[in-house]
C-alpha cells in the first residue's frame, strides 16, 4: 500500500467549538469579525489548541519543466523555468520578497527542470529532465510520478523538523497551466474551451491553440476521471505531483496548509480525489485570475480568503494571505472578553 | 473661508506612470500581481516617490455618543461606548491587537462620549457630551460640528509630526450606524428600508424600528442632498464628523488614507461631497457586511481591497488590509527586473 493511502485524522471538533465559544465572549458584536472568526477556529482545530499560532510558516516552491511547452502554449519560452530558479536562488522573485515580508522560511526545490543547475540553496528532488510532451505519450513514468510525489512528502518532513505551523506550496514551470487545465478537464469532464485561460499572458489566438492542444491530448489518452494518479501520470508536471504529495502528507501529519492559486488548487483537487480526508486541512488563499480557478473552487466547495486578481503562482497569493490568518489568530488570542474588560454584552 | 475648502493637490501622475512602467520590468508576467500593481502605483503617486513605503502607519480611533441611541436602535446599550473607550485604553479591543500586529501607532480620541473619563492615554477633543437625539432636533450645533471636524484635522497634524505614511481613521459609538445610514439616505435619496442594516446585531424587528426612526428623522428635517455640512449637523455624530475632517485634512496634506468600513465610508462620502478632490487620496480597505456599505462603494465608484464579512468598525478592517498594501510596496521595490535577473521576457 502506498504512503498516500494512509489513514488521515480530522481537525479536532472540540477545539473548533471551544474557539467559536470564545469568539462570542470577546469585546465585539458576535460575528463581527466575519471570516476571521472561522479561520481562527479552523486553525485551532487543526493545531489542537485553544491558542492557534502562526509564528513559523514554511514555503516550499517546486519548479519543473514541461514537455508540452514545445507546443507553444505559453507566452514565455521554456528557458524561463530555469532562469526563474536562478532568480529564486538569488532572492529576486516575488515569493522571495513576500517570504521576507511575512518572515516565513522559504525553500526552492528543483523537482525536475530541464537541467540541473547545481545551486547551493536549491534542493534537488529531480524526477527527470522535465516531463515528456503529453501529446505524444504519457508525461511521466510511474516511477517518476512516485518520485515527484515523494518530493512533496519530503518537504513536509523538513517542515515538521522546523516545527512549522503552516505550510505553503508554490510552483514554477512554463507550460504548467496547460497541464493543470488538461487535468481539470479530465477530472470534471468540463470542456477545455470553458476553463482554458491566458496563463502567463497568452492572447486570444494563443488561448485557442492551448485549448486545441488540450482537446487533442484528452482525445488521445481517454482518461478515467476517477483515477487521479492515472491523470497525473498522463498529463501532470513534476511540480504539480509534488504539490499533490505535499498536501496529502501534510494532512497525514496534521499540518495546516494554505493553498495558492490555480495550479496549486488543481494539485489539491487531485490530492482530495486520492483521499477526501485531505480537504479539511486546507485553507484556500485567494481566487486567481486564471480562468479555470473558479471551477476548482466550486468543485471543492471552498471560499478563498482574498480576491486580488493575482495570477503569478510561486505561492505568492498564499503568502499575501498569511497576515489575514495571523490577524485572525492574534484577535482570537489577545482580545479582552466582555467580563475581563467590564463591557456590557448585547441583547442581539 | 473654512479650512476644509482649501485647494487640494492631486497624486502625482508622473510617479503613477513610472510605477506602472517598473511593474512591467519585474520578473513576473505583466499584470500578474493583479490589484497589488495598481495599489503600489497609487501609493507611489500619493507619496511622490518611486519607492512607496509604509513603515509608519497611524491609526486614530474616535469615540462619541449618540442621542439617537435612546430610541433603542442598537443591540447594545449606550453605556458600551464609554466601556469600550476604557477597553481601548487598556489595550483589549480588536484595534489594539491589530495595531500591535502591524506595528502601527494607535491613538484613541474622545470626540464626545457621554462623560469625560480623564484617562491618560485618551486624547480629549470633546465636541460635547454626546449628540442630541436627531428625532427631536439637530444632532449638534454649528460650533460642535466645527469642533468635531477639527478633532479629525488635529489627528492629521499629529500624524504629520510623526511622519506617518498612511492614516487610518476608526470609530466607536453606539447608535452610529443609525446616524450614518440616515446620512446616506439623505445624501443619495435612497429609501432607508433599502440600506438599513443590523449594526452591532439587531434582529429583523430591531432593523424595522431603526428604519422607522430614520424615516421619521428624514421627514422632519427635509435635508438638501447637496449640503453635506447641513446633513452632518442634523444627523451626524461627533466621531463621524471627526473622520470627515480627517479625510479632508489628510488630502490637503497629501497624506494617503485607508478607509475602514461602513461608518468610515459614509464619513468619506461626506468629505468627497464637501471637496471632490479628496477621493484620490483614499484607499478603501474592505467591503463591510453592514447592509448599506455596497451603496456607498458604488456611489464613490471604488473597489475595496478585502471582503471578509467584517462589520466591527474601530478601523479594524483597515488594519487587516495594511499588510496587503505593505506587500504591494515590498514587491514593487524589491523584486528583480528581467534584465537584472537574466530572465527572458515574454511575447504576450
Amino acid at each position: 500500500m502506498d504512503w498516500f493511502n494512509q489513514q488521515i485524522a480530522q481537525p479536532d471538533p472540540v477545539y473548533y467549538k471551544k474557539a467559536l465559544q470564545r469568539q462570542r465572549l470577546l469585546t465585539k458584536p458576535p460575528g463581527s469579525l466575519g471570516k476571521l472568526e472561522d479561520l481562527a477556529a479552523r486553525l485551532a482545530a487543526m493545531q489542537g489548541t485553544e491558542t492557534p499560532s502562526l509564528e513559523r510558516v514554511r514555503i516550499s516552491v517546486f519548479a519543473a519543466d514541461h514537455g508540452i511547452s514545445e507546443e507553444e502554449v505559453s507566452a514565455f519560452p521554456r528557458s524561463v523555468t530555469v532562469e526563474m530558479v536562478r532568480n529564486f536562488s538569488e532572492g529576486g522573485a516575488a515569493i522571495n520578497v513576500l517570504a521576507r515580508q511575512i518572515d516565513a522560511g522559504l525553500e526552492i526545490i528543483d523537482a525536475g527542470i530541464h537541467r540541473s543547475l547545481g545551486l547551493d540553496n536549491v534542493i534537488e528532488s529531480r524526477a527527470g529532465n522535465g516531463t515528456d510532451n503529453f501529446l505524444k505519450g504519457d508525461a511521466m513514468t510511474g516511477d517518476q510520478l512516485k518520485n515527484a510525489m515523494d518530493a512533496g512528502k519530503k518537504a513536509v518532513e523538513r517542515a515538521m523538523l522546523q516545527q512549522a505551523q503552516l505550510m505553503i506550496g508554490g510552483e514554477m514551470g512554463i507550460g504548467n497551466t496547460t497541464s493543470a487545465t488538461a487535468m481539470l478537464s479530465a477530472l470534471t469532464g468540463i470542456d477545455a474551451s470553458e476553463i482554458t485561460g491566458a496563463g502567463t499572458g497568452l492572447d486570444g489566438r494563443g488561448i485557442l491553440r492551448k485549448t486545441e492542444v488540450i482537446h487533442r491530448a484528452l482525445h488521445k489518452h481517454r482518461l478515467n476521471p476517477d483515477n487521479p494518479l492515472g491523470i497525473l501520470k498522463c498529463l501532470g508536471g513534476f511540480e504539480i505531483a509534488a504539490l499533490t504529495g505535499l498536501y496529502i502528507q501534510a494532512a497525514i501529519q496534521r499540518m495546516p496548509v494554505l493553498v495558492d492559486g490555480f495550479i496549486a488548487s488543481v494539485a489539491s483537487m487531485l490530492a482530495v480525489k486520492i483521499n477526501s480526508r485531505v480537504l479539511p486541512w486546507l485553507f484556500y488563499a485567494h481566487r486567481s485570475d486564471e480562468k479555470g480557478h473558479q471551477t476548482v473552487l466550486d468543485y471543492l466547495g471552498v471560499e478563498p480568503i482574498l480576491n486580488l486578481q493575482m495570477r503569478l503562482g510561486e505561492g505568492s497569493g498564499a503568502a499575501v494571505a498569511v497576515p489575514v490568518l495571523t490577524a485572525a489568530c492574534a484577535l482570537h488570542n489577545e482580545m479582552a472578553t466582555f467580563s475581563q474588560a467590564g463591557v456590557s454584552s448585547g441583547s442581539g
